[in-house]
């Protein structure tokens, strides 16, 4: 007996499995159990990435989060939904770190930014070794992949949900230099609005699927309609100084 | 005769050598030519990061700064003294591309976010091949380090350059989540003040040489004086939802 695993929280980065780092796939190569959240009928984005690491068999640990269809985030029964499904989660995760194995869970992106990891992370920190390594996200994927840099020198950069009021948007573009604005789907309309409202929206281009498969790279004003899956992203590159 | 050679405009992550991409350490192995910026005197950030990985011998590109001491940036002899900087780098690149190398141009960080590179990659973009790959933050590995995440949910992030007035710093802080300071140095009792008009004095973690030999992670209000060195930061992490 070798005493009790280390949780490890690796960012495997945004699609393409080569952006994920040196020592994410060292630490997955060792791992005695792989864990990974997903949704029902579907692999989940984490574990997709890291197929092509996996070049032994070892115990997985699937993570089903309990919601399929979309349910109103505001609502109730949703928070106590994902309350309970991250409660067993952290249990499963512990059962295997008592027995003494190490566990990867995998996170598309980086851990600590904007993820379900964290509620992992508070409820075994304290108890159980943890063991975080960041990754590239999804935002660093399409600014890339659409060839543009984000900030320059004494940029102001601001990440902001499109699930905020066309207000609030408002607010916060106007004291911005650069923008990422993620969670678009059913958003779009609202925030091509603000965007227009602030006189943004001719520098903004869209990405969806940033280093994946079926990439689309468009400036905003040449996209006609107002649809934006999952993996899509507006942006809005800084201007810096010419130098 | 092979044609032209390709850019690389790698990012190297922001200081452990294990948090470079796979597909970063990939093509550094095959360039002909490894190129970084420097100051006088100084190996460089992104060249100290890649030594453990160059492990053959290849032709260096080191690139001098014009300026290794602190010249005011709003001067007019500055923009011009880099301007000229970022032609002779970008004419010596193209000389080897020409030749036909390919040469890996090496960035702490990412490339396309608050870099030099862009520099380069705008005055050749175009002209020849360029690819980009992008790489772990210096903040990344600050709020890794300081084990804590950063963003939740609907969070905004806002990332503010220490450089900015109390006012601008504080009109900025008041509609965000979650924050990076960076650029502290001078302007770290500045930022202070802000933080504390703003009520997020409390929240603020401070991180000197994350993911460096020498880190520091301690409490803003821990911090007794106003010092901070280049590689130093402001987080104040976004709050979320407990779930």
């Amino acid at each position: 007996m070798s005493g009790p695993g280390t949780l490890y929280g690796i960012g495997v980065g945004p699609g393409d499995p080569e952006l994920m780092t040196l020592k994410a796939a060292r630490l997955l190569g060792h791992a005695g159990v792989v864990a990974y959240f997903h949704k029902r009928g579907h692999q989940g984005h984490a574990r997709t990435i890291i197929g092509a690491h996996l070049t032994r068999a070892r115990e997985e640990l699937p993570l089903e989060y309990p919601l399929t269809t979309e349910v109103p985030s505001q609502d109730e029964s949703y928070a106590q939904a994902l309350t309970s499904f991250y409660d067993a989660s952290a249990t499963a995760i512990a059962a295997r770190l008592a027995k003494g194995d190490d566990v990867a869970l995998v996170c598309e992106g980086d851990p600590f930014f904007y993820g379900s990891f964290m509620h992992i992370y508070h409820r075994l920190s304290g108890q159980h070794a943890i063991e975080v390594v960041p990754g590239i996200t999804g935002m660093q994927a399409c600014w890339t992949q659409a060839g543009t840099p984000i900030t320059y020198s004494d940029d102001v950069l601001q990440v902001l949900p499109g699930t905020l009021s066309e207000e609030a948007l408002v607010t916060r573009m106007r004291v911005a230099d650069a923008l990422v604005i993620m969670k678009l789907g059913r958003n779009f309309a609202k925030v091509r609005r603000a965007l227009t409202t602030v006189g943004l929206a001719d520098r903004a281009i869209y990405v969806e699927r940033g280093s994946m498969a079926g990439e689309i790279v468009l400036k905003l004003s040449d996209k006609p309609d107002d649809s934006a899956p999952y993996f899509s992203m507006l942006l809005v590159p800084g201007r810096g100084r010419c130098l």
